[in-house]
């Protein structure tokens, strides 16, 4: 079926067969098919959906389109975890090493930042030294040494996701849950994951703004994961304030850090989450027959400093300074701060996460353009979460600027005062709604 | 408004701004909106739809895109043609060289075949010598001297257009009411006309299969000329069968001929089309104050001979040899016959114009791609028409091919002969269903 039919079959709301998917796929991969035909084909599909079938159909094919990882003699289940994305969200740098030390490879691929969100190559980044451009044979050979690696997207993975994507953003077909779940799923496969922990965000920090969308976005990609012979499971977890108290790339890492080693100021609520995941992760490995043994040895992981231990590892054998696990201080931090004060009182009853996120994007944390530089030296850090009692005075948050003159510092901290509503009433929070499993 | 922002609106469904609208063709026609993004745009247009407020916007900034044709000193209303395309259809060929001769200045500016319909330009190159490319300085002397020109369409009117209709032919979105009225009324614009005279197509040798279509579009077509101050009215007239007994080029102005001079075999209803539609353009024009008047002065034109003479004048303004009017023998015509006959007795029910039409096309009548060469000696001529009765061995037609061995002249009198429905009933069969005035 020529590209012009298929085109035509989706914008009349018909299926494709799995053969006709894999053959658009396999035309914008090897560019045969023109952009502006693509283009035409991924608003039709965003405005007449994918049905399951079409979905997995179009997963496998992308997963297909490039190399597949090779684990080759690493033993044990191969668990890939991933989060949806949103503000503040360093979990991954707690959760693999937690699950690495309880004895689970962890050969983990990552993203960069997109729009307010930020990425996790972009925060380990801001380690000094650290390489996240190993190729896949160093990735292997760590994991087999020392049991965990983390690293940016290799290229040769996913050609098909790259092209879709580059496209989707500027074609405004971004947020159709059938494309956004065949991306991460495809890539996940591609990884050469046979189980995969997804953490969906939800909220107004995240690209998933209603539980009902979280859900049904967490239900295709659990769909598409059994539908491929791939255990997985999702967790629906809140994004409307940020997660934790950091929002940037060292004050992350440095939050990461605290929360391995228990010194230092800990997020209850992040350090729950991120015990949570790996408790979640610890039973797909079948490392754990249930959620609560796995929870216990998660948690003496934690406990014990080997979570900690193995951050420190994984950094050494990237070419980073292991001491920072230890002493964040030496991560770089800019050192001109603008203090954030409130004369409200009463309770933080929300932070707007989307408003911290761009913020952060503002002050040179993430990239506004795609060939951006990011400042790893940037950061803002909460003072009071979404609970918390205030009285007039107290401080917020501190921001860390490179320039207090530069035009975005000017106002951040009237900016992210805005992003506090604060009131007199004051509500439990949950950080899990839910898991979905099938 | 950024071009991204108008492609998420439209695909929410949000209707732009005039203004929106005018930068979005800009953005166009100067190629900074690349084709993806385009065609984004347009899928979403299709899918969403456009409101008449939007679709005489786009009509608008479409006519502004390039030049607008200005007629001088023409003096009268300045009244343009226009069908929207059918097999067979050679009424301009007849319409507008009466309308000349009862002293409407007509300026007609005619588009190539495209798929199974052919063109006015296409068929008007199949008289030997005759000149389609007149400049637009040129066209206005003839008009001024002779009262009439036909010519193609200029490249320096309505770019958008251009780029706009290459793209939907690639991505299957050619068949939208706003985008297809848009595309035809723009282009009437910026010819100068401030009337126009429609003939929108119905039936399944037409672009529009049903009734209920075709008013839609003809609806939005006189919105978009009363809108735009032009004065507009549409005839709804039948495309099921071909139009006339000759489908092909030379063989179609053979009959435009033998129709203006009343010698030979003339298609009754054809006629009458052509007679309707000349006298809604006298009263258009001014030149009658009702359709009844209006149609005794085009039958007299007819009836003189005034509008072969018209022709002929026009044909040798134009290069070409004036007395194929009277004697359209003179006309290239291969000599290689394939006759069709039937076995079948009764009523000929219905002739397929759409499978006509493809025949043609396949005979090399038309092109298959862009730059396919047309054979102007290529030609189906009709012997019985829906209505008429036939008995075993009756000739339904004639087809003149280049070569016997052809391929598609090895199906062509199989093609033909399944094209005709023969059973027991006969029908009335209205020409025209209505017309549309606001």
């Amino acid at each position: 079926m020529r590209p012009y039919d298929l085109i035509r079959n989706k914008r009349d709301g018909l299926a494709h067969t799995a053969d006709e998917i894999r053959s658009l796929v396999g035309a914008v991969t090897d560019g045969t098919m023109p952009d502006y035909q693509v283009a035409a084909w991924l608003m039709a599909a965003f405005l007449r959906g994918l049905n399951p079938d079409e979905t997995l159909a179009l997963t496998l094919a992308m997963r297909d389109s490039g190399d597949i990882v090779d684990w080759g003699d690493v033993e044990g289940v191969r668990l890939d975890k991933h989060s949806s994305g949103g503000v503040g969200d360093k979990a991954t740098l707690v959760v693999v090493p937690l699950l690495a030390a309880c004895g689970v490879p962890m050969l983990k691929m990552s993203g960069r930042g997109l729009g307010f969100s930020g990425g996790t190559v972009d925060k380990l980044e801001s380690i000094p030294g650290f390489r996240t451009n190993l190729s896949i044979r160093e990735a292997r050979d760590q994991v087999r040494r020392i049991g965990a690696a983390l690293l940016g997207q290799s290229p040769a993975l996913d050609p098909a996701d790259k092209k879709l994507y580059a496209l989707r953003d500027v074609t405004a077909t971004i947020e159709s849950i059938p494309l956004i779940a065949a991306s991460i799923m495809s890539k996940k496969l591609a990884g050469g994951a046979n189980a995969v922990l997804l953490d969906v965000k939800v909220g107004r920090g995240a690209f998933m703004k209603t539980l009902e969308d979280a859900r049904n976005l967490a239900e295709t990609l659990v769909r598409i994961g059994n539908g491929s012979g791939v255990k997985t499971v999702a967790a629906l977890t809140a994004m409307d304030e940020p997660l934790g108290y950091a929002v940037g790339n060292s004050v992350e890492v440095a939050e990461a850090c605290r929360t391995l080693t228990g010194r230092g100021r800990v997020d209850e609520r992040f350090r729950d989450l991120c015990l949570v995941l790996a408790a979640r992760g610890l039973v797909l490995a079948g490392k754990a027959t249930d959620d609560n043994s796995a929870r216990t040895i998660a948690e003496k992981a934690l406990a014990e400093g080997a979570g900690a231990r193995k951050l420190a590892e994984i950094i050494e054998a990237q070419g980073g300074n292991p001491a920072i696990v230890a002493d964040p201080d030496l991560l770089p931090l800019h050192t001109t701060v603008l203090r954030v004060r409130t004369e409200k009182e009463g309770f933080v009853e929300s932070i707007d996460a989307e408003a911290v996120g761009t913020l952060a994007v503002d002050l040179g944390a993430g990239r506004q353009r795609k060939d951006d530089t990011i400042d790893p030296a940037v950061g803002i850090v909460l003072n009071r979460k979404t609970g918390d009692e205030v009285k007039a005075g107290d401080v917020l948050a501190d921001i860390h600027v490179r320039d207090e003159k530069q035009p975005a510092a000017a106002v951040a901290a009237d900016t992210l005062r805005s992003a506090y509503r604060i009131g007199s009433e004051t509500q439990p929070r949950p950080i899990i709604y839910d898991f979905v499993t099938e």
